[in-house]
């Protein structure tokens, strides 16, 4: 007998279609690929797995990560998820008062893990071809303003979907050596992209190794509850986080890091990453056609890989009441005002990752319900 | 063919003999167990261990751990490891400055955590049966001090071996009534016991349910790789901490918090906990009788569980040279002076979890040598 957690069973038991979570569905995660790393795991190094290990993470891990990327071991830390690496980060490089510059709109836990530690924000916009240059020129040029970090998300950015472009990649690194910049690469995205080439990472562009800290996580290729992510930067950023690493934890967790690194070398991320694009892929297209359908007047960018889809209503629309008619209506998703320090009251970010083809045009019939609705 | 990681590659190689780490040997460890635990864990609730899920840990093992403790859930938190607990723990209660009472000796990493956040620490007396309650009386009423935290490791303490008794378990609890103490009650190796009774915990005895945090771990019952641990006390407290485990990490490792509760329930746990005993105790005895044999000058009161024992030389022994003696002779251990904030100069820490019984007496001979070499 199948025994249901708390919120599969809540899901089973609901009708309620969600576009809030920015995770897979179920259906997109090779269980029994993780079963079988499993086994492998134990088998080939149960002294590796059982013990404590180091705080830089599962060793055989980290040279794999170190190897994707062309860079030393020293240069990585795996970490219990990425966003126990950004906590890291920020306590590492970010004091109380510290300038920081983030997209416009950003990921929410960002901005809260930045504000938690007294951070002074600066958002600069996003635009469809990534954060703007020019603008985040001016803020260190005319404003004086001088960054402790700056945060992209270069890839199908959480929350708007857009990717930063190979000229202003290029664009951000001069800035940055111009201004001793450290370019916070935060980039789980990076391999669900579903048409068109992949970037170089400012990473790989970066020469001189001291302009950017990088950040993946295993939870996007493998699963989230794995709670596998990492961090690339320089050196000295590296050890010092390490120390932090072992007072906080001594080491983060073996056996899950054992079954990742089993999972990548047996080739079963490849066969994932292709099923989760493949679904990815057919999702969002189903999505900008039902929108285009049932709610004709959202405007949005499609992503070319990634979760999420970012959609802007007319000017005026109050999506914070809509919100709440969605829920009424058993479809949720996440206010745009929560990824902003102020404004997009008329915007919102729909996960596409979590709803399965059956339901998406269900669930955008309700958003247009909802919508009505509120727009009266 | 078996690949060995870097650590067991560097055991295997060398002829070190380590009694400096608090972890289990490979051969007590139940490997087979966990990866069965795996398997099953993976088939029967694939949604609950792959997805997200929540701060508060994997739903079925906090219910697991409330049940074994006679506690709500809502008084459960289950972590990456109980040191990412403690760090919690003191994050949420000792600001800088506060005043936080230790045994002495105390573990170190409690005593660094501590120092970290500028707590003001009290290290109070540790006697064969206990912290010297009498000593923490006076410190409270006579000097005055108001402890945000009081931290007593009550079963076969780290690093001295030692566990407080019935009575005193008694005395503390009535001293914390008196003066609105919180006794963080940190038990890692109750479970380890080989010789004698086990005690009621605190946290079992306090009928206020306000007065104690408790804190344990799989490390020494399913192995420390897992890592997973977990905190049980008020509901105010566990929400407060819930609330900084989902900004640090969204949730700890499903993966293996659902392997160790399919260990759990399996019975496994209870197996393991019975090998790893059964070796213990006979370690124990080895090395007391090798000492005995060795290094008649060493006082020491052989423990009724857990992991290590404390070791007293003659007064004015220099342990720091004898540690460097030790090395050149490939044994192992912790000085003293990394348990307490002054004096301790005579004593070491000998863990004797991680040292198989063929190994022990080879061991102490090498000790015993070191001593012979720097006594003169």
């Amino acid at each position: 007998m199948r025994r249901l957690d708390g919120v599969a069973y809540a899901d089973a038991m609901s009708d309620t279609i969600s576009f809030a979570r920015g995770a897979p569905s179920l259906d997109i995660v090779d269980v029994e690929g993780l079963k079988e790393a499993s086994q492998r795991a134990f088998e080939r190094d149960p002294g590796g797995l059982t013990a404590y290990g180091t705080s830089v993470g599962y060793v055989p891990l980290r040279e794999w990560i170190a190897q994707r990327h062309g860079v030393e071991v020293g240069n990585v830390l795996v970490t219990n998820g990425s966003m126990q690496a950004d906590a890291f980060l920020f306590d590492t490089l970010v004091k109380d008062g510290d300038a920081v510059v983030v997209e416009r709109p950003t990921y929410d836990r960002t901005l809260l893990g930045l504000r938690e530690r007294g951070a002074d924000i600066h958002m600069v916009e996003l635009q469809p071809d990534g954060i703007d240059v020019a603008a985040l020129r001016r803020l260190l040029e005319d404003d004086g303003v001088r960054p402790a970090l700056t945060h992209v998300i270069p890839n199908f950015q959480n929350p708007a979907g857009h990717t930063l472009s190979g000229d202003k990649r290029e664009a951000l690194l001069q800035l940055a050596g111009g201004h001793d910049l450290v370019i916070f690469e935060d980039d789980p995205y990076v391999a669900l992209r579903f048409r068109g080439d992949t970037l170089p990472t400012m990473l790989s562009m970066d020469h001189t190794g001291e302009r950017v800290v990088y950040a993946s996580s295993f939870s996007k290729t493998v699963c989230p509850g794995i709670r596998v992510g990492y961090l690339v930067g320089p050196t000295e950023v590296i050890k010092q986080i390490q120390r932090q690493a072992t007072n906080t934890y001594i080491s983060p967790n073996m056996v899950a890091q054992g079954i990742v690194y089993e999972f990548c070398v047996s080739g079963a991320i490849d066969r994932s990453i292709a099923t989760v694009k493949d679904a990815l892929e057919r999702r969002v297209d189903l999505l900008a056609q039902s929108l285009a359908e049932h709610l004709p007047e959202a405007r949005f960018v499609a992503p070319d890989g990634g979760y999420f889809m970012w959609v802007e209503l007319p000017e005026g629309t109050d999506v914070d009441a809509m919100f709440h008619a969605a829920g009424n209506r058993d479809v949720v998703f996440v206010r745009g005002t929560d990824f902003l320090l102020e404004g997009g009251g008329n915007t919102l970010r729909l996960a596409y990752s979590g709803v399965t083809e059956q339901r998406i045009d269900e669930g955008v019939r309700r958003l247009a319900d909802a919508y009505r609705a509120v727009a009266g």
